[in-house]
C-alpha cells in the first residue's frame, strides 16, 4: 500500500504551541505531512502582516520532527495542483477555516481540526501589548494631569 | 566509541530562527543534543519574564529534529550535576554568555557559539512595540497639543 500523504497550509508567524499541536494532529492522520508556508506577499493578501520573514517561518516548520516537507504557498489557486502533484490523501486545516476548502473534496479527503484554546499569534501580540501598556499608561496620566490644569485655568 | 553528548540551557521564549540556528550548530558538535529549558521561576530569577509557559516552551524544543532530550533547568547550580549525570562531552551556550561558565571546564569542553545577527526574543518584542506605537503616538500628539494650550494660557 502506498503511503498516506497529509497536506496543510499556513503562515505560522511567531511559532507557538497551537501551531505545533495542529501539525502533530495532522501528521497522525497519515504517514507524511507536507506544509505549504505562506510567503510574505501571500500572507499580506490574506490580510496578515507577518512579523517573521517567510524564510525563517519556513525554516522553523522544516525543523520539526512531525513535518516531512515544506514548500511556499503563493496563491489561493495552487491547492488543487499541489494535491495532485504530491498525491495527497488528506487536506487538513484548523477549524477557523471550517467549510472554506470544501471544494477540494473533489480531489481528496478534507478535514478541519480544532485549534488549541487560548493561544494564537494574535494572543501573543495581545500579551506583549499588555506588557507594553505601562509606557502608554504613564503618558495617559500626564495627559490627564495637564487636562486638569487646563480645566482649572478656564 | 561512546556517543558525544552536547548540552545547552535556555529560556527559548517566543521561539525564533536564532534559537533554531544555535541548537543546530550545537547538535553538529556531537551525536546527541540535550537541552535544559529554564522553568518560569528560574527565568524570573535570571531577570526574564517569559511570555510563553515552561510547558509550551519545552514542548516546542522537544519537537525539533535536532534535539534529542529536554529537561527543566531550575537553578544555576544544577549544571555540574547534569554534565556528570548525562556524560556530557560539550557544554555549549550562545556568545552572549561568553566566559560565564568557564568553571565547567573542570568537567567537559565549554564552547560559546555566535548568535544569529538581528534576531532575538527582545528584537521580536521591539518589532511588535513599533507596530503598537501608533496608539502611543496619538496620545503623545494630544499631550503636545494640550501642553501648547497651557503655555499660551500662562
Amino acid at each position: 500500500m502506498s503511503e498516506k500523504v497529509v497536506l496543510t497550509y499556513g503562515t505560522f508567524d511567531l511559532f507557538h504551541i497551537g501551531h505545533l499541536n495542529l501539525l502533530r494532529r495532522l501528521r497522525q492522520l497519515g504517514d507524511r505531512l507536507l506544509v505549504g508556508v505562506s510567503t510574505d506577499e501571500f500572507s499580506k493578501l490574506k490580510g496578515k502582516q507577518p512579523i517573521i520573514s517567510f524564510t525563517d517561518r519556513a525554516e522553523i516548520i522544516r525543523a520539526l520532527r512531525c513535518v516531512d516537507g515544506v514548500f511556499p504557498e503563493e496563491c489561493w489557486e495552487q491547492k488543487a495542483g499541489d494535491i495532485r502533484k504530491h498525491c495527497v490523501s488528506v487536506f487538513g486545516m484548523g477549524s477557523d477555516w471550517e467549510g472554506r476548502f470544501d471544494e477540494l473534496k473533489a480531489y481528496c479527503e478534507v478535514i478541519y481540526l480544532p485549534r488549541t484554546e487560548g493561544i494564537s499569534s494574535t494572543e501573543i501580540r495581545k500579551t506583549l501589548k499588555i506588557l507594553d501598556r505601562a509606557h502608554t499608561r504613564e503618558l495617559k496620566q500626564a495627559l490627564d494631569l495637564v487636562s486638569s490644569i487646563v480645566e482649572r485655568l478656564d
